[in-house]
């Protein structure tokens, strides 16, 4: 896991510059960029993907959006979540923050030999239980098996689909002025992922933030309305990766506060101690918001109501600018943040 | 490959029995139905997933189907096809066979460290073609990539959004009467990857027939109405497991009639030397359709028209009954057909 410290030259994300594969291009970085916009988008020219939002928006009476997410999670079983619960979160999360309420989710898995039916049967029932918080059902799916060593256990892909609620969200709304706002604390699912794979033994034990954000997403749309113009979920990549994704696409500047952006203590200390930037690890449970800077204020307050969002903050702003995001640190220095590259952290969701 | 000879008790469908997957439980046969209805079901339930047909319905203004598939096909490219041309035919001929006509995909890849990435273009220029053939649009996508031994080159999840044109296909339509018909020869998809897959050499050259149907269904659909009371694409399983569903499902007895069944001569040619049956080897161009009797045989001529349909043929009836399939022998004789069990072919899509 490392942080890339210099700007990423536009042209490197045109098209991929390996012959192979890297584990890499699927870490939600600049090579899971280069793979999309060099080779996917290539082929697939919709519209709706060329978007490269969370969820595709689907025109029509009613709109619609339309998210799809792998889960290759490992190992399966974590401090505060499994892949089953992560399988349903992270579908309906992209769906709200792209302001869309997720009404019905399917469930495709690929399971590998040998795997032990009560293990499979545990995920489901996280699954069933998280689709139950969340209000979503989950409606038709599809079981493949593969061969012992082809596979890793369980691999879960989740469609969701959901019902337009906020159209006016959309990186064409993001404005200089505009403020950054996160629900939480950052780090948390990598951290537990990480320590659970490697069975690192820490005193404080670090508990994934993995759940559904609906429940928090959609009073907030509801009540501020226009007001919110942006929203993402900083998953694969962390915070660092999708800020600069914002910036990029939203063409402005993201400056970012260190000291006002939510780490927990435990999550300090073992980074720390692991030699790990929080920045850039994976949240399931955090939406990033941009909104005008007039309602910023009570929108935290609003946040700080839900446990989903008790530790919200305002975290730094937007500026006219090309793309870039700074980090301003507490001696006064700036940091410039580019995506993930380098060194990665394989299979976080 | 084993066809099952004798009829399963109703019971067996109930609870998994094994503790441990066997491959046999993606076969899309007994343990696959296991699987489903003891697991799946015990936790997921909702009303569309309950009715298990191909794509789930979703009431409403429009109604939507919606459907998912992953696909795990080895080798990744085959005489006829490739698993990208495969994950785009076989969710469009999903929703199709559903009454939808598809709109959107979802393509969602778990790509193995090291695969070469002009494979993979490959792969991606077929299902963009593929598509582009099948009137749908990608729209939304999603990358994972797992470590060297934990994956097999490409594996793909389409997810298939759909606008439900006829509302009026399902099992309770079916009737004692009722003609069954397809739409060309049998095994194609199935021999066609299992004879790459394992190098046998041939004099003539066995195609998969994977294509997508839309193009059929969609015209016959407008044209017979209400005529055509079902269809199914008899994929995974086989001829034989999609009519026993079908029988189970629909509370009926299906008779098929043995030399009515379209079967290649190379087809024929080869399973005969291998040893197997093409009744239960995998199709993925074919629909089976069940029809008022009045109409079946200008049904089958309405087929004849199209490169889809150019071998269909009337191939048995249905009768009152609790759930058999039979099948009268050329000299004769009568053979009740079952799900496929036992020694399964692994990933034929």
């Amino acid at each position: 896991m490392a942080a890339a410290m210099t700007h990423t030259p536009p042209s490197l994300l045109n098209e991929p510059a390996e012959e192979r594969l890297l584990l890499a291009h699927g870490d939600g970085g600049i090579l899971t960029h280069q793979l999309i916009q060099g080779l996917f988008q290539k082929y697939f020219r919709a519209p709706e993907l060329m978007a490269l939002t969370d969820a595709a928006v689907l025109s029509g009476a009613p709109d619609l959006a339309l998210t799809t997410d792998s889960f290759v999670v490992n190992p399966l079983f974590f401090p505060g979540g499994d892949i089953g619960k992560l399988a349903i979160a992270g579908t309906v999360n992209d769906l709200a923050v792209s302001g869309a309420q997720a009404k019905y989710l399917t469930a495709a898995f690929i399971l590998e030999e040998g795997l032990e039916i009560s293990l499979l049967e545990k995920v489901v029932a996280s699954m069933a239980s998280t689709a139950r918080t969340a209000g979503v059902s989950i409606v038709t799916g599809d079981t493949k098996v593969v061969e012992r060593g082809k596979g890793d256990g369980i691999y879960i892909n989740t469609t969701g689909l959901g019902l337009v609620r906020k159209k006016e969200l959309g990186y064409h709304r993001i404005q200089p002025g505009d403020k950054i706002i996160l629900n939480g604390g950052i780090g948390e699912h990598g951290l537990a992922v990480l320590i659970e794979r490697n069975q690192f033994r820490f005193s404080e034990s670090i508990q994934s933030d993995c759940m559904p954000l609906n429940a928090l997403i959609t009073p907030l749309l509801d009540q501020f309305g226009t007001d919110i113009k942006f929203m993402r979920d900083p998953t694969r990549g962390g915070l660092a990766t999708t800020a600069k994704e914002i910036a990029l696409s939203g063409s402005c500047d993201l400056w970012l506060e260190e000291t006002a952006i939510p780490v927990r203590d435990e999550v300090r200390g073992a980074t720390e101690f692991l030699g790990l930037d929080p920045l850039y690890l994976a949240n399931e449970g955090k939406v990033l918001t941009i909104a005008a800077p007039e309602r910023a204020a009570e929108i935290v307050r609003f946040m700080h109501q839900l446990p989903e969002g008790k530790d919200a903050a305002i975290i730094g702003e937007v500026r006219i600018g090309q793309g870039q995001v700074f980090l301003q640190t507490p001696l006064g220095g700036t940091r410039i943040l580019d995506m993930l590259a380098g060194a990665p952290l394989p299979r976080i969701c």
